[in-house]
């Protein structure tokens, strides 16, 4: 199955379902052979993530429960864009709300796709440096523990399956 | 928000949609306040994952083209799990079906929860070593390039921007 060409077409599109933070469509495409198939898309606003230092070798995580999971997981700040907001704002919004902290530096380390198959979640990531504290935060919706780790320990935590956050893993490579 | 509880439990679940291969439900829930709120959950049937080494230094990389986000990603080859399948048989069959190869070495690396906020998705690592040809695969609905990239210059391809997948960041944590 090599150098054939890979785009499809949509032929029409249903909108099965439009929610708080995520819609789902169903499309139906035209594969590159002719042929038709279904695909079944996640539409999501995208989210801001935070690599935050508050020193060289120590950066901040936050302990969440998941409900998909219905677990607690371990992970790097994030948050969701909202409709039409600036990518960094947001996520100086989100580090502020998440952990208290507002950042001098904020550079932009790249962006990943979450789980191409399904969604087109990206998730823009920054590094954020010399941190001070602005008034705390909290969404209403999210209960949160605020951990400061070692970059070693986190990579530890990492290897032996302690932090299996996708975006947690995926942020060492931009660094 | 230091040290409070964080648990939620979930008062009522509406699926809002069963589909081929991902079903959407509604579940209302109780914070750790006491208050209510929703949660929008995509279930998956979880996937997995392979890094296939044809050489010390040279990995197998595969051309797809993405419908959610309407372009074409390089990827580590991976596919979704079928209904009581095992992990590892999977991974072997997806290596073959995308790839063509079969590996004698297959050691598992570890897991990922892809974007925990709204699916329950996990995708299990497998690295595979000691790859010879078999009879060629390909799944009726996936057109796929296979590509053989050095280790160096996919590491330069995240970099650089040109590598988005999540999972294709993700699994050099693991390794």
């Amino acid at each position: 199955m090599v150098n054939v060409k890979l785009f499809e077409e949509t032929l029409n599109e249903e909108k099965i379902y439009q929610g708080k933070f995520i819609n789902l469509v169903k499309q139906k495409v035209k594969l590159p052979d002719g042929k038709e198939s279904t695909r079944e898309i996640v539409r999501h606003p995208g989210a801001v993530a935070i690599l935050a230092f508050i020193d060289e070798d120590t950066i901040i995580m936050v302990e969440q429960f998941r409900k998909p999971l219905d677990r607690i997981l371990l992970e790097i700040p994030a948050g969701k864009l909202e409709k039409g907001e600036d990518i960094e704002k947001c996520g100086r919004r989100e580090l502020e709300e998440e952990t208290g902290y507002i950042a001098k530096d904020f550079t932009y380390l790249g962006k990943i796709a979450t789980t191409p198959g399904f969604t087109d979640e990206y998730i823009y990531f920054y590094k954020a440096e010399d941190l001070h504290k602005g008034k705390i935060g909290g969404d209403e919706d999210e209960f949160i523990n605020v951990k400061k780790i070692s970059l070693n320990k986190v990579k530890e935590m990492i290897k032996s399956g302690e932090i299996i956050d996708g975006k947690t893993l995926a942020v060492f490579m931009l660094m």
